[in-house]
């Protein structure tokens, strides 16, 4: 058995084509209302007074990174090699890994980055949480005459990565500072990744004032020890607007407000937040009609259901429905009340994925359309340049 | 905003190197295990005078498409237009979208690829479900002088597509029969897919015992009507056993039991099928160690876990972890019963997916090994020709 080369992928649409031409399943981004989000967030974090930098793990697409960084964000986000490398082809040049990576080869191609973003008078930044870390680190870029940004991840909540809050922060920092001249002290990265969903207000400004307090005593000991952050980046946008009343985070990192997604549209609204749109669909067609159930193509190579399964869009007058998911290439659609009408065989039905990040993911393209999902026009076909990015 | 083109996609792992060397996370093929599989299957289906015709959705690649062909099926199953595209791109000749398509222009692609078949010397079949289904074929055929395998789906349980049993199965084949000389009657579609991962042997078969009177009933109607079925395709790996007893069936479709998964592995083993082996790996490395958890880098861009998390291989001698998802690039692991050594940062992970067909549809290539993943080489790096094919 060989290698064999890449079938050509189709194009679901063309741009200018009308929005009924998309061909199905597709990933459609409603232009409009991302750029009313985009503009939010980017007013939010000017009143603020904080650094604005999206994360790319969300939309993998260099385009939309552009579209973030004009509108005023300082630099992406990524969180993997792969992303950033995707990120960095695509044009952007301040990129920030928020995450670990310590295999030797992978290494390699961050210290080759580092040095390629530097020649383009841009930056690239890194995560670590352990002293091997930083070794690996610091052997890798001994390849480059490049200086890269190492930020020490503190685990403020969530239990995934990151040193424990406090005296271990200190030592990593310290360590950066002398082990290499390669490696830079940025500051620290501070991400409650399990605040993000929680339903009610209150708990998610709880979980967070938690994770404040446990930041804020990290960053006095690293003031007192002469080794004051830098920057300290962080939140998502389930709870940034708390991040920023703590007065600890200079810059936020949120992914999903620029297309949104079912499950934080389930989050309760905070007032402190702007009001983001969703701006993140699934066309599918209806391909089955059965005796109280109807059958359209999206399943789960459309949509991620990590975080719960998509909303059916209901244009006004018709019937409100309910989405089951029937494998990888169906769901099953039934009236959400238990009475009304089914849609017909090829009718157009729009869904609202669970979680945007992994929904993009399955997908090549975006299809762009301006004037809404209803009655738009293509506007452009984007490339998800980061799909499957490691 | 325009099309940009295509990062490249970096290869995990090169021909020949040890396995030791494929950089994570990476879906791994154990080929000893997946060719022990296959020859369990022919030699089912050959003892039960069964044609075999493996359902490709699973691997989603003309290079195991072949294999199943060498080793005796009669044709692949797909469920998408571009799946079948894919396989007959690969130098698959006989196919059969086992699934309704309704939308115009991925009908002119069925017509067209009906069409190249038959150049070939091969033969393209595919499902309806409903009167409007057989007129949209119908038209899109007038395009060619090719003949296309018409089989009438019987929803004999799923509850998804198909019509219900008896009497709209015989008019909707009358209607095929009559309505183009480009469309011929070839059987019934007739799959239980809700009954492939019920846990127990005897829930299993009692589910197929109610479909195999449904699908027994409409037969008899259609011989009665002189409209008797050439073939009954369908079946899955966790049910086939049943449907060849049942003696109705011509034809089974199953996908999984090349691969294997997890979910399939957590059913109640039935004696009067093949042992399958699992064959399908995540290889992950750990990134992080915390108090009482290490941190690998595969979450759901790396699995799918619409049917259950994966199971972490325990080699011998080492503590069984427990995998909990951690997001997009992370899983979290912690000892299975409490105690015991996490393993060290920079250690290898094996993960056996939950579910194979929307995991290796996240992955561009299968890393496809031989002699174990424990200390094997790479045989083969083969390309997912279907990933996110519509």
């Amino acid at each position: 058995m060989k290698v064999q080369p890449e079938t050509p992928e189709r194009l679901r649409a063309l741009i200018g084509q009308d929005v009924d031409a998309i061909e199905t399943p597709a990933l459609v981004v409603d232009l409009d209302a991302a750029n009313r989000n985009l503009q939010r967030m980017v007013e939010f974090a000017a009143k603020h007074r904080l650094r604005l930098r999206p994360h790319a793990k969300m939309h993998k697409s260099a385009e939309f990174g552009r579209l973030q960084l004009q509108a005023g964000a300082v630099g992406l986000c990524v969180q993997t090699v792969g992303e950033a490398e995707a990120m960095a082809a695509g044009g952007i040049n301040d990129l920030f890994i928020t995450n670990e990576v310590v295999s030797v080869a992978k290494l390699r191609r961050v210290a080759s980055l580092a040095h390629q973003l530097k020649v383009r008078g841009g930056q690239l930044a890194i995560a670590v949480d352990s002293a091997e870390g930083v070794e690996r680190l610091a052997q890798a870029m001994q390849l480059t005459n490049a200086v890269i940004d190492v930020f020490v991840e503190v685990d403020i909540g969530q239990g995934r990565c990151g040193v424990a809050p406090g005296e271990a922060a200190l030592q990593l920092a310290r360590l950066i500072a002398r082990r290499s001249a390669s490696l830079r002290f940025a500051g620290l990265q501070a991400y409650q990744g399990g605040a993000q969903h929680l339903r009610g207000v209150a708990e998610r400004r709880a979980a967070i004032g938690i994770a404040a307090e446990r930041l804020d005593a990290t960053r006095r000991l690293l003031v007192a020890g002469d080794m004051a952050p830098p920057v300290i980046s962080g939140a998502g946008t389930g709870t940034f607007a708390h991040e920023a009343a703590s007065g600890l985070w200079t810059e936020i990192q949120p992914g999903s407000f620029l297309f949104m997604d079912a499950d934080y549209l389930r989050n309760e609204r905070d007032p402190a937040q702007p009001q983001f749109e969703p701006a993140l669909f699934v066309k599918s067609q209806v391909i089955s009609v059965g005796a109280g159930h109807a059958v359209c193509d999206a399943g789960h190579k459309s949509h991620a259901i990590d975080s719960g399964l998509p909303m059916v869009l209901a244009p006004p007058g018709q019937t409100p429905l309910e989405f089951a998911n029937g494998g990888d290439e169906h769901g099953v659609l039934r009236p959400l009340n238990g009475g009304g009408t089914l849609p017909a065989l090829g009718e157009t039905v729009w869904l609202i994925p669970g979680h945007c990040d992994p929904t993009v993911n399955l997908h090549d393209h975006l299809i762009v359309v301006r004037g809404g999902v209803a009655a738009g026009r293509v506007e452009a076909v984007v490339p998800v340049d980061a799909r499957g990015a490691w």
